[in-house]
């Protein structure tokens, strides 16, 4: 099942794509993709109901789609999650998994524009697999357990400014935080369509060239074992999201490729999790 | 003028305090001290109301207070901000303010229990004054900006488990996410009454014994500079809030003396800000 949020800025409606592609407005079911939604999500009962045609059918043509959710709790971030990644980024193979956090208003769509912050150098994509936490966690033991709080999955583009993470002193949430530093979408896909999150292909371009290619196989803490580590450190609630680390191919690795300018259009696709595209603006 | 919010956690009501302090209900004026409110603040005018007797009085007596704002989108942490604090820390006096997040889910009322997470062993206290975004903030140039998108100022405990913090790998906000890991409170008290908040006594103590003393005249950055400084590497919104860094006195700068246990009173004073008290307990 797919679901996404279309319309403008902070007045998305909720949708639920059919088998077949066919939109269905969930306007009259809730307000919102929301933590409570997503808390007591039955897949199987919604897709029944798009199937009997008991949903309206919305025409999803010239609409804004949002982020699937609407502005997280929180976004944990995970650093350094593939070998490749953290031997470009010249760090160790980390022990356990590293943890930061970006707001929840970093959150924009998934074809919304991303801006260069100002006094931004080093503006740098991470294309990531994204999961959504569907019931509240908290100091889970296992991964049976951390499979059960998780709602579905989306792409994240963890959008970071290298210098004010690196250069300006501190710790990396000043590079992590900035407006539309977080693209996500475009759909919340559940996991009963998710046959193995461990064997996801992730791409990522920059103007067409190609510059992530890697897999959630090559990940060094995997997708349960990174929700259920997050859950002893913090109260993961229903929306938060849990954006899983970035294969290697990021500009901070490649020396001498221009980071991200004005104009750069950004894409990535994930199998199974659709196609994200930005637009590079300027704060 | 003083705002807060009583009543069971996640059900507060919002409360105005009068000159002479009496309680006064603001549940007929807005539903929480949530942005929005903020955003539209007017001291002088809630202040006249009150006087003229046109709000209901409400009894205290027996209510739980809660944090003086509802769940933050964000709580922004700066390190190393008094210069005595980065010594007993044993860190270098920073060029710039330094950053870190703490998730909103960490927000607590200023008298509720405090817990030693799980696997804890070195749970800290620090005492800070906090301040609360009133209006949007991005990017802005001058101290004079600042000032006007302060809605007030109140007590934090940014309470902190060092394990976490330092020797689990990666960045600080593992060690600051924790439930009830940020009391706030009592009152949210607006900037007119606060003549000098550059000139405010912080005091905490553990089971009566006093660790901090401190002034916020001995902050490397001021308030102002931090909101100014924090708007230029995201968006500050409508209730969010900064905690502008302790000074010394904290658990990890005094080797021999046992970090917090369940049963440990925590109680923190500043000026004009009132008075926070917590007893520990135990994930």
């Amino acid at each position: 099942m797919k679901l996404l949020r279309v319309g403008p800025a902070g007045a998305e409606r909720p949708v639920v794509l059919g088998e077949d592609g066919t939109a269905y407005d969930l306007s009259g079911r809730t307000r919102d993709l929301d933590g409570a939604f997503l808390a007591g999500l039955d897949p199987a009962a919604l897709a029944r109901d798009a199937a009997a045609g008991v949903l309206p059918v919305l025409d999803l043509d010239g609409l804004r789609v949002g982020a699937p959710v609407p502005r997280p709790g929180k976004v944990v971030g995970i650093g350094l999650n593939y070998r490749d990644h953290a031997a470009e980024a010249g760090a160790a193979i980390p022990a356990e998994p590293v943890i930061f956090l970006k707001p929840g208003s970093t959150v924009v769509g998934p074809y919304d524009e991303v801006l260069v912050p100002r006094g931004g150098e080093k503006t740098d994509y991470e294309a990531e697999l994204a999961v959504v936490i569907g019931r509240t966690a908290r100091y889970l033991d296992s991964h049976a357990e951390a499979a059960e709080v998780i709602a579905g999955y989306t792409i994240a583009n963890d959008v970071t400014e290298r210098a004010f993470q690196f250069e300006r002193g501190g710790q990396w949430d000043k590079g992590k935080s900035a407006e539309t530093f977080t693209p996500l979408g475009p759909w919340l896909v559940t996991p009963d369509e998710v046959a193995d999150p461990q064997a996801l292909t992730l791409r990522l371009w920059v103007n067409g060239e190609r510059r992530q290619h890697g897999s959630t196989a090559e990940m060094i803490f995997p997708v349960l074992e990174l929700v259920r580590y997050a859950s002893r450190f913090m109260v993961l609630e229903p929306g938060d999201v849990v954006i899983t680390g970035t294969p290697a191919g990021v500009t901070l690795g490649r020396p001498g490729t221009p980071y991200l300018a004005p104009g750069d259009v950004v894409e990535i696709e994930v199998d199974g999790l659709g196609r994200q595209r930005q637009v590079l603006g300027k704060a």
